[in-house]
């Protein structure tokens, strides 16, 4: 942590985030407004997270776009981790990512990393498959293109995808993977090798590949950055996201074995009217009285930032809710009240579409197109 | 290497190994006559490596006879590392095994440990295939049997055996195979990862794993001791067999890329007659004269130490030969024309076997009884 008072690891996200640090500590760079004036011209308008700062930095996002601009197609490719239940945070990457498909038409790549969480945690390898199973639906119903997604966890590709592994793990050794993940005698060897398994995908196709990620996992892009060349490949371009802020305030990050934290994806609406109004963090004052004279700080309000972030897509209104709670207008009950209704409808209309998700789901990992182009390669 | 002037570890051998102290230092048991008694009950004979001391060491040998005699099956399991072209001192330990299929009947997993060879060597992954399959042949010559006998590559299994190359990875981490693999930072992660694939065929059945292979093997089934009854596996029992020693003399070990060393499985008569000539070292004295009237010394005589390792399969013509030379009646060309009649007819029936082994090899991989079990098998 030396002197920031913040940490961001694949693993580990400690104390409030400081975006701008970040992009100097990791060395990537800011989405700038060129940047976005570009990709305005090609997908006629900008999504929330491009509009709000939320996807904040990037690496060769311009590159691509000169890519594509030459008529030259990139791919996406994202991941999860099956460690437990998915929250609304872990959905912004999915919900950012199916705009660039659709604006871009693209072949996206979905890893789910069931051996990595097997590493990690205190779980049977059968409890890891249904936790997988569970993500991959809730992923599903975002509504990705059945044809041009490939969903798969890497305990059953690695069939197909370990030639590439193989030729990454050669490339990368021990003193890097200490340094990037911080690795140490007590990892075990299936961790230290995993880097190699999320690396891959970098590699499904001869074209630029753009991962729109949280910041967080970066790590894997620099180590990948630094050998894609010379095995043929193209640099790996990131977006980066940032991190949703728990329910508890703007620091740390939502965790799902925290509830307190988080909505998950199958609260129902009592429980997240309840952890609403109990845990979101306020910028209020202490009475009415005094939010009505001082007004409310929006900036450590969590539940005005999670509107910002992405239940509140229009950007008047936003301004209008921001507006109302710094003057004293609106009162943390009425922004709390706010939140919670669009947080039901949002998960409500998700859980609808998960209920209906598995045939797209079916041809995601194997029967639709991409999917059957994918498992008949070997690489 | 500490006070012992010699050094073994699966990828290096420098010195003249002492086998005894080998035995202390890996923490290993003699094979006893009271082994060799129990089992020549059984087997009704002893092959020439345990009439002679090659097989000099064991794990656990006597409690797969234990359970043999309670009626309980064990497999077999052995290897190679595809890292160049074969020589007779590769061949030893599949001759062994060999017999041990037939006395037992038993299940034999052969692993080629093709990803191993690409992290280790300058070489691209299609140069390790190639080397690979000329590898198999000579490995299928031996004539397993087809339907009994199952020989992979890593990077083919890897999609059905990933399951327990996972269970394994989670239980070892990186200072126990630093400690036991010497591994450093300079260490790709493709080999750190290594010794879980190594391992893993020790648990393709519920049942005990005897594995004939060389000394130097020895640390992958020590680490795999540690770990397999956590998995609900069975210890690996193991047969050691000491190495054949190079041309040039009794210290270090045979390699096929310093091919004054070793005779290739591929050289011709002419090219045996001539290593043997120029490089077998000899034990004779530097005369004729000299030799008839002091001696040859046979225990650093290299023709001598391979017509005993497994050459001259006759037990009382080995010590004719071996009193002929002490006492100076066989002179040291004389000898090594013994060797090199030996060799020549063993490496020319070879060949041929080799020749016709491409159907036989298909079943042990694809089409036999055993190879079809384990690719239905997802373990």
């Amino acid at each position: 942590m030396a002197r920031e008072n913040f940490l961001v690891t694949p693993w580990e996200i400690k104390g409030k985030v400081d975006y701008d640090k970040l992009i100097d500590k990791f060395g990537t760079s800011k989405i700038s407004n060129k940047i976005l004036d570009r990709l305005e011209k090609i997908t006629k308008d900008l999504n929330i997270f491009f509009r709000r700062g939320i996807a904040f930095s990037h690496r060769d996002f311009d590159k691509v776009l000169d890519e594509y601009e030459k008529g030259n197609k990139f791919f996406l490719y994202t991941g999860r981790g099956p460690s437990g239940k998915m929250h609304i945070g872990h959905l912004m990457p999915f919900l950012f990512t199916k705009w660039l498909q659709e604006k871009f038409d693209a072949n996206l790549y979905i890893q789910i990393t069931d051996d990595e969480k097997f590493y990690l945690k205190e779980k049977r390898f059968d409890e890891i498959e249904e936790i997988a199973y569970d993500n991959m639906l809730d992923i599903a119903a975002i509504g990705f293109d059945p044809e041009k997604t490939f969903i798969f966890k890497d305990s059953e590709y690695i069939r197909n995808m370990y030639g590439i592994v193989m030729q990454i793990a050669k490339k990368v050794n021990l003193s890097t993977v200490k340094a990037v993940f911080g690795f140490d005698n007590t990892t075990n060897i299936g961790m230290i090798h995993f880097p190699a398994l999320e690396a891959a995908p970098t590699m499904f196709e001869k074209a630029p590949c753009l991962i729109p990620a949280s910041i967080d996992q970066d790590p894997y892009w620099r180590m990948q950055r630094d050998i894609a060349e010379q095995l043929g490949y193209f640099k790996a371009a990131a977006i980066h996201l940032k991190l949703l802020p728990p329910l508890t305030g703007i620091s740390g990050k939502m965790s799902s074995s925290e509830p307190d934290t988080a909505i998950l994806l199958d609260d129902d609406e009592d429980t997240i009217k309840k952890k609403i109004m109990k845990y979101a963090f306020s910028g209020g004052q202490s009475t009415t009285e005094l939010h009505r004279k001082l007004g409310g700080n929006p900036d450590v309000d969590v539940s005005f930032q999670w509107l910002y972030y992405f239940f509140e897509e229009n950007d008047d209104k936003i301004e209008e809710i921001r507006q109302a709670y710094s003057s004293g207008k609106l009162l943390t009950g009425e922004l709390k009240q706010l939140a919670i209704e669009k947080v039901s409808k949002f998960i409500k209309e998700h859980r609808e579409k998960k209920e209906r998700a598995e045939p797209d789901l079916k041809k995601m990992m194997y029967t639709g197109k991409l999917a059957k182009e994918m498992w008949n390669r070997i690489y």
